[in-house]
């Protein structure tokens, strides 16, 4: 029987693939080696490439999409809230930078299908939007759009700082750009100044 | 000698076959047949998949960064340019939806090389946001970053348009969506109300 921990390992072996070699030039040998496995091995776990790269949106679409609801479902007011949710996206893209940039910059990429019921973190952003639209804290408009626009607001930065060319952003070592960024999406949703 | 208006046309075939069918699944076979010219006749032109890829990346960029310095260099008002700028983004989407998503949304891919001289979009965002944060129209802050979360308020409801789920925003055929995404990317970048 395959092992859960092999599993694991094959996961975390091929995103690291990802970000180091690219989606397309990654094989299956070079998954197997990172992960020190047999190709055998992972065969037994996964039939592909394709496989393992839909286990690792689903997981981490998941795992996101979990804090996102316990965010949602917390007692604070709408402000703070809008607040926290600046910070969680940007904490999210610092625990897991190679997943976050795999999964959520990939839109030209056919998306794997995922299973029935995939809570979508932009849904979950909405209710949040729709919460403090009611309460006045954002501004009028439809709400999946102005969700989308403070996810941009905040995940733009995020592309920059992948870049990796001169004057590029060191989100990941530096909170420092945090305040700005926060200031700005909440600007971007926030009911127009006086 | 290869004929030139058979290149545009094996460029603009590709961009097709990669909306289509995915980057990755696109093979020079399918390629060719939408272009209605012979593997061989494309052969001509290009080495692969990739050096077509190339140069639908090099030539999108250097259209849109040309107007993006049109611009740039207008007369307008600073507050009159950014309203211009996110106006331009939305057309540049809206006459070519395909290019814009496949060269603009593709940061895990590595990008192929770029000509050297390569005249990037941000850069072009962020002189303007230069100009106007010294008008005083633009917060305090760096300015690559205020670009980039300008650019990503007006980007990502175009991520949210191409998702094709249900909900889905239609950007192309609609637009009725540009003043609220014009009115949060300003506020986004502008000076903080009273």
């Amino acid at each position: 029987m395959p092992r859960p921990s092999q599993r694991a390992a094959i996961v975390d072996a091929a995103l690291r693939c990802f970000a180091e070699l690219g989606y397309d030039a990654t094989r299956v040998k070079h998954i197997a080696d990172k992960a020190g496995v047999a190709e055998s091995a992972l065969y037994r776990h996964f039939p592909s490439k394709e496989a393992i790269a839909q286990e690792l949106y689903a997981e981490f679409l998941r795992s996101y999409a979990e804090k996102l609801l316990n965010l949602a479902g917390s007692d604070q007011k709408p402000e703070g809230k809008l607040r926290a949710l600046v910070a969680l996206i940007l904490d999210t893209y610092r625990e897991e930078p190679d997943a976050f940039i795999f999964v959520l910059f990939n839109t030209s990429r056919r998306l794997p299908s995922l299973p029935a019921g995939t809570v979508y973190p932009l849904d979950v952003i909405e209710s949040i939007i729709i919460e403090a639209q009611s309460a006045g804290v954002v501004r009028d408009g439809q709400t999946n759009l102005l969700a989308a626009i403070l996810l941009g607001a905040v995940q733009q930065p995020v592309v920059l700082a992948t870049l990796g060319r001169p004057g590029a952003l060191n989100l990941l070592g530096d909170r420092g750009y945090d305040v700005i960024i926060t200031e700005a999406a909440l600007a971007a949703v926030g009911r127009t100044p006086c």
